[in-house]
């Protein structure tokens, strides 16, 4: 069984176990992620793009990083597993018809998408 | 080496390939997913809560919601890389502590996060 | 002095005497609205539509999404401030731009943007 | 009338023009105001903080940044509109509370909310 396969076994458990799939539907997880990155956004926002890096190594700020991550991914697991779509073919073949759209001679050190 | 990895493998070599490093600090990169994640947000935000696995079963609909996913993905799994967070890893553990901040017995039936 | 124009005076002395201009470049600002427009994201994505204008008149939800609706407009006032743009202007003619690109003959009853 | 009344009461005749009160419930504005802000946070994202300034003033930049900033305050408007809320007066309100919640003698020169 493939990571994303058991991290969602693991995650459908869980919320069979609250009886949450009731507020799962598609719209409701759309607005769980932009609220979670909407977090995870709130953890950068005063960092100046040249310390983010470091600022992203404190313990304290790191934990608070990682977990808004974290929700993300499993905001996209959960939206991914309730429209029956496989979250890591979704994003090998997005980052294929990308490696298309940006050709790498044409788009060399531009800042494009994504 | 499991999917998560070759997935990160891929996007490295793409990013590389197009010296797009230079733009993919962590602040940048937590812009980069919450405007992708506004994006996902978009495709839903006129769709009734009812009608909302429906319309993610549209094809043409279907076809944008699975790129934004996509992409909100394909920019956490830049992050993670960045700041040295083993996604899969950070996604399994917040789980865990979710599992505890939530009892069943507790949360069942109740809207709450995650 | 126009409602807007007041508001933006008293912001100004607010963030001048705690020297947070330095913080507020457009960058920032623009990762700040962000993050505030999740937070309200955030009130409303457990809340079933039909039952979201009463989940407004709830004295403690009412108070939380108020302030969230304000804290989205004082960065927009912040923002648009910093790059010397009259906000209340930019809405009418946003708005008027609006009603060319949507015919209300077309776009009757059909949902579309904003 | 202030310029928020007179906004609104522009704004009104153009969703009743076009019918669109049915799809501007609570909820449904959220996501509009969520999806608008990732959109504004997209012009910045690949935008050195320190270039930010220089960016909003080029004039084709500039008129995307202006659009995105009057789109998000316009479904602000409609979002305090329906649920019974003056902006302004909400505004008003949160920034004489964060004058409160940050003393500006321990805030000065600390990045901070709001």
């Amino acid at each position: 069984m493939s990571e994303l396969d058991g991290l969602l076994a693991d995650l459908r458990v869980f919320v069979a176990a609250r009886d949450w799939q009731q507020f799962h539907d598609p719209k409701n997880l759309a607005m769980l992620i932009a609220s979670e990155a909407g977090e995870l956004a709130a953890e950068y926002r005063w960092v100046r793009g040249d310390d983010a890096d470091a600022v992203s190594r404190e313990p304290a700020a790191r934990a608070r990083i990682a977990a808004e991550i974290a929700d993300v991914g499993l905001g996209l697991l959960l939206l991914a597993d309730r429209i029956g779509l496989d979250l890591g073919v979704a994003m090998k073949e997005k980052l294929a018809r990308n490696a298309e759209r940006y050709p790498a001679d044409v788009s060399r050190g531009k800042a494009e998408r994504p």
